[in-house]
C-alpha cells in the first residue's frame, strides 16, 4: 500500500448524472503526476509475481487504468467493448442495467486458455460490468486471476454480487462506505 | 526508434465499418506484451527531456495509448471526451465529420498555462479529432508541445491538415502510404 491519500484527489459531484447520485470524478487523480503514478504502481505492485499474463479492461474508463497497469506489469492489454467497436469475431455477454440490458464483447482470439487475467476498472458499483467482463474472459477459456479497481462503492455491495460467481480476490485503492 | 516491426501486429479488416474502408485493428499490438511495451517506450523515449507536463488523449482509443505514455513519462493524463461524459465545467470544440459535426470537451481546470502537452492517439486519419483536441488544449491556455500516434494514414494527408493550424512535431510509429 502507498502512503498517498488517493481519496483526496477524487471530486464528488452531487446529483450527477441524475438527482440523488453522487458521481465520483477520478480525473483529478489521473491528472496529477504523483497521484497517477502511485495509483498504477500500487495496483501493479500488488499483483507482481502472481503470474498475470494479460490485463483486461472495459471501455472507456477501464482503459485509463488497465493499460498503464498492463504496461507496468509487462503484459499485454485486451479491451472489452460495447457492440460495434471490435471488428473481428467476438464473444458476447449480456448484462442487466437498471432498465433493460446491455452487451459487452471481446475478440475471440485475444486470450487463450494459458492466460491468467487481471480485470481492471476505474470503479466498481453494483458489479454488473465486472461480472460480464469476467464471463467474457471465461468464454475465451482463460482464467480470471483477480479484480482491481481504483474505487469501490462498498455501500452497493459489489463484493457480494461478484463473489456469487467469482470468488477471486478483489483489490481496491479507495473504498467508499 | 525500436527494432520491432510494429506494423506486423496490425490486422487489416477490409470493408469495415463500411465498404471501401480498410480498418486497422491495433488491438493485437496492445495484446502482445513485447509489442505493447516497445510501442509505449518508443513514443515516451522520443519525448523524454522535452519538458512535457501532461499527456492528453481522446476517448476511447486515445486512452489506450495516452495513459501508459503518461505513466512512462512520469506525468499526469487528461482526457478529452464526448459530450455528457465529463461532470464539471468544460471547454467545447466542434469539429466536422463526413456528414454533420461532433463535439469534444475537456475539463476547464485540467490544464494550466504552465502545462506543455503531448497529444496522443492510436491513429490519425483526416486529423479532425486531433485538431479539435489541440484547440481544446489551447482553450485552457496550455501549450501544445507535439503530437504522437501509433498509426498514421499518410494517404489521407493528416500532416497537411494539422499543419495548417499546428506546426508542432507529429511523431508516428507506423505510416500507411
Amino acid at each position: 500500500m502507498s502512503s498517498i491519500d488517493f481519496e483526496s484527489y477524487i471530486i464528488d459531484i452531487p446529483d450527477y448524472p441524475e438527482p440523488g447520485v453522487i458521481f465520483k470524478d477520478i480525473m483529478p487523480l489521473l491528472g496529477d503526476a504523483q497521484g497517477f503514478a502511485a495509483a498504477i504502481d500500487d495496483i501493479a505492485d500488488h499483483f507482481i509475481g502472481q503470474g498475470i499474463t494479460k490485463v483486461v479492461g472495459s471501455e472507456a474508463r477501464g482503459f485509463l487504468i488497465g493499460t498503464p497497469v498492463a504496461y507496468r506489469l509487462g503484459v499485454g492489454f485486451v479491451p472489452v467493448r460495447k457492440p460495434g467497436k471490435l471488428p473481428r469475431d467476438v464473444y458476447r455477454q449480456q448484462y442487466a442495467l437498471e432498465y433493460g440490458t446491455d452487451e459487452l464483447q471481446i475478440h475471440k482470439d485475444s486470450l487463450t486458455p494459458s492466460d491468467r487475467v487481471l480485470i481492471v476498472d476505474d470503479l466498481v458499483a453494483t458489479g454488473g460490468t465486472c461480472v460480464a467482463t469476467a464471463q467474457l474472459v471465461e468464454q475465451t477459456g482463460a482464467e480470471v486471476a483477480a479484480f482491481a479497481f481504483l474505487l469501490e462503492l462498498a455501500y452497493l455491495n459489489p463484493r457480494e454480487i461478484i463473489g456469487e460467481e467469482f470468488p477471486q480476490e478483489i483489490y481496491t485503492l479507495i473504498k467508499v462506505d
